[in-house]
């Protein structure tokens, strides 16, 4: 069976000005790797209602899971959760279990549950929340999609959570060699390697350093036997 | 006039299986916005022929420019320029004064001219050369799409030769205040000041550092002056 899909999606006008750099989709991609879930795409689209509806319900119908990250905090330009209501087609209200998350957490903290912070609990009909350990308002999951904040340290806690509830495949492993010679020279027995080894994929990755050229060759696949008879043919061929 | 729109089209399993972090997007963010040209949205696909003529081509349909990163170098895993020509219904072959930019520079640095760094020569028909100051194999622009190299000091050089031919627009000048409270606290007031400048954009980006919230307010638009009166009230609402 093949491993399950997914699609990364993240919201946010400042990664898209260049004001601020988007680590989540790495973070993900390395969560899933180690767990069996392949990430084919990964989009970054503005704050525009429009572009956040069309991007969910395109990559919603295309992959197995959807991931997205950022716009559920509580000001004017956090607009992520109705987008998803309306993507869905379902409505969108505050929701009495995540309201009373937030009443507890800011009772805790003296802070007032202000109106703003209560559109944090604003959570579309269908939905199931995630946990959020750090600073309470919660994400959550409608079908398949799931809602995570932009904050790095709180993605990275959702993504713990929502991973614990959905299906792992065979993770992906992967061995590389550094190659010191330029791609031009490794290209020809490389795809000649690649073509003995059809259940595995190569990739060469050119580097170029204090003007010298070279390319670490990654070896992906399942199965650590064919990997490692990859990596002996693959070392006897470029050998350092 | 509004200014001209753009899309960024990164190619590379490497990406997603969160082996490399990308970097040029982030780079060709800013790189726009100094120049006015607005980046829509961006996106990451795998080495597969299928995702990436389908990518290239909704994206060259929506936005006025488009940039890709990645696959063009000479190994078996780099089916971009393929993927182009496949694209746009057009052939693809050696063409001379690729080959003879690759010719002169493999002579002088003493290296072969392969036939797989002869791939590297392979350019869809009615494309224009982009140079390549660093390694010399070209990227081309046909269409509206500009398709670059994947490594970072090449693909920032080839930017910089294609933004000298593409029409700018009016730069998006941006401010910003560090306000060290909850975003539920400022949102309130925060929405009430975009409401009262709709020219501007207002972004709210919260951070959390040692156990402590607060939130980065940006306000970006064309006109320094608005920007300017806007920062004084914004000043006025949240003094330090």
């Amino acid at each position: 069976m093949p491993n399950p899909s997914a699609a990364m999606l993240v919201i946010g006008d400042e990664i898209l000005s260049g004001r601020t750099r988007d680590s989540n989709t790495h973070h993900l991609a390395c969560e899933l790797t180690k767990v069996g879930i392949d990430l084919r795409e990964a989009r970054v689209v503005a704050d525009d209602p429009d572009a956040i509806v069309a991007a969910v319900n395109a990559l919603r119908e295309r992959y197995d899971e959807v991931f997205t990250s950022g716009g559920i905090g509580p000001t004017h330009d956090d607009i992520t959760a109705e987008c998803i209501a309306r993507a869905f087609g379902v409505g969108i209200d505050v929701r009495d279990d995540a309201r009373q998350l937030l009443a507890e957490h800011y009772a805790r903290t003296g802070a007032e549950l202000t109106e703003a912070r209560l559109r944090m609990a604003r959570i579309p009909e269908g939905a199931r929340l995630i946990d959020n350990p750090i600073s309470v308002a919660p994400g959550f999951t409608l079908g398949n999609v799931h809602v995570m904040a932009g904050v790095p340290s709180i993605f990275e806690a959702m993504v713990a959570s929502v991973l614990t509830k959905l299906a792992h495949g065979t993770p992906l492993l992967s061995q590389s060699l550094r190659i010191e010679r330029g791609e031009g020279d490794i290209a020809a027995p490389l795809r000649a390697l690649a073509e003995e080894f059809p259940d595995l994929s190569f990739g060469s990755y050119p580097f170029q350093r204090d003007g010298a050229f070279g390319s670490n060759v990654v070896v992906r696949g399942t199965d650590a036997a064919r990997l490692d008879a990859a990596m002996v043919r693959l070392n006897a061929l470029f050998p350092a």
